[in-house]
């Protein structure tokens, strides 16, 4: 499995995403300030991980603190988790993190335990969370391999694959699933600009598990389509609202028009912690834009004349209505989102209080709590 | 006026497509074989520009041929035009451009005049067709700039611009008139990978305009659209076939999908030498497929891993049904293009040849063969 990020004694190791696939190497964050200089830079990248990331970044602002009680570090506590938000600003996963470390965090405080054992018990809640966040890849994987053809090509935008998660991937995991079972699928992979996911990591990982992949420019994709090359596409996702629109990678947009226009179905597929229920549609998510020398440059060279305008926004949003499907580890939902999100939330919301009664005494959630839910339970 | 190519008494002078916007570096093709080589590396291209630079290819052929008669000639003629037509498949421009020199020979030698005299015709041929495209860019520019909002961002792909033609330009030639004409164009380049065209090439020549233009990465198109900032799209075109399908530059098709999607007009200017009407639809052109390392590789650096698939269609095919008007030097034409097209050319032959009269004597064809029809001649 390939190592996005692991745990170690001494900080969060990464495997440094800028400088893939013709270099790997890693980068060790020992401390909190070091996690959100990875994630601003995309040494890691990708909702899940970052969100992932962001968790081991709190536990570590605990872990290297001088505090000597809980007391004393809240309010580091709040500096950290503030300095965590501050790195990104679309993928909700990051968000969702922090506020649940923030929670487990007030949870421990209340119950009185030594300083010393917080910290533990945060380092031991991000490790569920990362071992929650494979579980749901897998999880989406078996829901969503269902949707691919038997054989055909998928294409697929960015990178949604193990590198954007603890392990396996989300859009990539989907397509892993449907290859373990027996599927013929050739993966067409946008290169995805600026900042090449496409090109450089779902090749990457994609060719490390021997999946058939072919690395097409992001304007190439109608052309494919017209040409009866992809049977489906699927995509990740940084920010799912309650109306089912979708923030992920600039160009997704795209691909999702061009996709209909050829009458080839559009999926997404993103845990739970991406869904965003709190903001209502596509309209209010923020859009990060990010520096224009990565457009202007590449590997340190100009590409454009000196002084020309850019855009540079990281996302963009899908409305709603182009999306076939949206794959999650509950469930693979269908339109009309606003009532299929709301439903599923509030029966897991059930679910998860008869489960925390049961775990009630084990401490952490552990991975289970986010356990598939069985195959004939799918919505849609 | 941006030099493209220039005629000059060592051979064709080529402004090196291939070192904008960093580099103004030039190349001298003393020979047809060297014109040959600039066609097929890029150093000139742009469907009307290597039309005319394939005239001056055969013209040197002949200038630099050690035959003494044009009987000694003539079978080096055919492999000079082999070779020329050889370098690229898809812009018809090319072939066209070969098929009037080929015809002029004809006609030369049937006359019965001295080699030398034929070899200053065979030049004075392909000087004509330069001041001809420059002269149809800028009827297109006439024709085409009413079709402009008076203020707002126009959207164009690849360059379709002084660099793709004599001088400009087609696309933006018609933007160029809009702007001359006292029309607030904000001009969105789409990068156009892999060759970079956009962010490279009509960057650097609408700055030295001083047209406000603005970068943008291939699959922020939808996302702009959507924000209410394309107002109309403008693009060249490699070759339309008689039904109205345009071949252009690989993601033409992506923007033209994405323009109807969103109700944005979609407007294809080219000269009357882009239309192949001996091709029914666009099924029938041919799409070059160059090098997968355009793709793998940037400026010698390596990008994607070693071994990926890749795809590089240099071109795509536009349905008729995407294109909100056909913009050429004889007018605006409007669908259905199977009717407007060989109706203009009937009319537009018949006017030739009043024409051709008219000019009888003069010996060569002058750009006023091609002068722009009045307005109120439209079509549409």
């Amino acid at each position: 499995m390939i190592a996005t990020l692991t745990w170690t004694p001494e900080g969060v190791r990464f495997i440094d995403q800028t400088r893939l696939p013709l270099e790997e190497s890693y980068v060790l964050a020992e401390n909190y300030e070091r996690v959100a200089q990875c994630i601003e830079k995309m040494v890691v990248r990708g909702a899940p991980a970052i969100g992932v990331s962001a968790a081991y970044g709190v536990a570590l602002g605990a872990i290297r603190s001088r505090a000597e009680t809980a007391e004393e570090f809240a309010p580091e506590m709040a500096k950290v988790c503030a300095r965590l938000a501050a790195t990104r600003p679309t993928a909700v996963n990051l968000f969702w993190a922090i506020e649940r470390m923030k929670l487990r965090f007030a949870g421990l405080v209340a119950t009185g335990i030594e300083f010393d054992e917080i910290k533990e018990r945060l380092l031991a809640e991000a490790q569920a969370m990362y071992e929650e966040d494979i579980a749901a890849c897998k999880a989406m994987g078996a829901h969503g391999a269902a949707l691919l053809p038997d054989e055909g090509g998928v294409l697929t935008h960015c990178n949604a694959g193990a590198l954007a998660t603890c392990g396996y991937g989300t859009a990539l995991g989907v397509i892993r699933a449907a290859v373990e079972r027996g599927k013929r699928i050739d993966v067409y992979a946008d290169e995805t600009r600026p900042f090449l996911q496409g090109a450089r990591l779902t090749a990457w990982e994609l060719m490390a598990d021997g999946i058939a992949t072919t690395v097409i420019c992001d304007n190439m994709a109608a052309s494919l389509m017209r040409g009866g090359r992809i049977q489906a596409v699927v995509v990740g996702a940084d920010r799912i609202a309650a109306n089912g629109d979708v923030a992920n990678k600039i160009g997704t947009y795209n691909v999702a028009i061009l996709a209909r226009e050829h009458g080839i179905p559009f999926y997404v597929a993103a845990p739970w912690s991406t869904i965003d229920l709190a903001t209502a549609s596509g309209d209010a998510i923020p859009i990060e834009e990010r520096p224009p020398s990565e457009v202007t440059h590449h590997g340190g060279k100009q590409l454009t004349p000196v002084g020309v305008g850019v855009c540079n926004p990281a996302f963009d949003v899908t409305p709603a209505r182009y999306v076939t499907a949206i794959v999650t580890e509950r469930g693979v939902l269908r339109a009309p989102y606003s009532e299929a999100l709301a439903r599923r939330n509030d029966a897991d919301q059930a679910l998860d209080i008869q489960r925390l009664g049961f775990l009630e005494g084990r401490g952490d959630l552990g991975a289970e709590f986010f356990e598939p839910l069985p195959e004939n339970e799918r919505l849609g």
